[in-house]
């Protein structure tokens, strides 16, 4: 639980029980997305990044690297979806910050009682097809999602060197670190995994991970 | 311009006049997009939103209310990239504010020109692409690029009222005024106007626009 929960919206227009307001219930409650912040930055080091518009930038990324993924027959819509709706399941429990090591152990029960919440809001197909959408983005074990998984991870690494460490050189992440959390990457697309490592490389020549 | 142009990004690895070379420094340049601000605020007031999150938003709308699209043939894939880049052009103007007819008298011309610059980071073919599917966003002139709009049009709407006014009463908005700016949503889906029309009505009542 969060101060989230403490928001509360206006009632929306009747009949309360057809499927457009249950789809308008939904997005309502997802505006609180846009205040789940993250460890990173946006890019002048103003504030931290939150869930929604890094959710934005992934899906964008799917839409573009497409022709780099290793695996030719990608369905870009659902991996669009999937990208779209992977951290809605923080609005009840926050974001999970990768290399915390303590708060990693808890989180797939927690997120799994806030995926029923949330996407229960909706008609029960559009639920039922967003729950499963996003069990198997966190299963990672089609091509789909795991191209998906892999724009989840790489954004972070290139976010974190084009703002210059901003918000995560304090952290002190070590190289083989990140590696060992990020190199699955490569099921997805090698060439995308070596522009990783060379990012990675980079940073650290900066200052932002340590050897 | 705006302060935005100040922010100077790391070198990226070469080869740099490759396909992924271009893409990235895309997707770096629209790291910025999370910086464009709007005049409608999160949730719980305690800033304004961007246009990346928004973007987001209406994206996730687009998916979950195309079955109250008045047009069968929506291709949901375009909509949703049309929607995820529609705001790209900001970047190098500012969000101009709807109800600002001063400002939208020079908006198109200065966004046609970020739309050279920023579209133009891309391999020539995607370049053309987000180029095309901006401006048919632009000219709302297909029942795709119709339906877009109608969510960017609804969005906000939505917010404001869930918001409870926060970013938008003190504009003095007559309901006159938001419904010529808005009764092309009934092009897409007079369900949704419909919907749009009541919840404008609640808002009204709640005091967040004049009669």
């Amino acid at each position: 639980m969060n101060n989230l929960t403490a928001i509360q919206f206006p009632e929306f227009p009747v009949p309360q029980n057809s499927d457009l307001h249950q789809r308008m219930q939904f997005l309502v409650e997802i505006e609180k997305l846009k205040l789940i912040y993250r460890q990173n930055v946006v890019v002048d080091g103003s504030r931290a990044e939150n869930s929604a518009e890094h959710s934005w930038h992934i899906a964008l990324m799917a839409i573009l690297l497409l022709p780099h993924s290793d695996h030719a027959g990608i369905d870009l819509l659902r991996v669009v979806k999937m990208l779209l709706i992977h951290d809605i399941v923080e609005i009840d429990v926050g974001d999970t910050f990768l290399y915390d090591q303590e708060a990693n152990k808890t989180k797939a029960g927690k997120e799994m009682k806030s995926a029923e919440r949330i996407f229960g809001l909706l008609p029960a197909a559009q639920g039922d097809e967003f729950r499963e959408l996003w069990s198997e983005f966190e299963r990672r074990d089609t091509p789909d999602a795991r191209y998906a998984a892999a724009l989840d991870g790489m954004q972070p690494l290139v976010n974190h060197y084009a703002s210059k460490g901003l918000g995560i050189t304090k952290h002190g992440l070590k190289v083989q670190q990140i590696i060992d959390k990020k190199k699955y990457i490569a099921t997805a697309s090698l060439e995308l995994w070596e522009y990783s490592l060379t990012i990675i490389d980079k940073s650290k020549n900066m200052g932002l991970y340590l050897p």
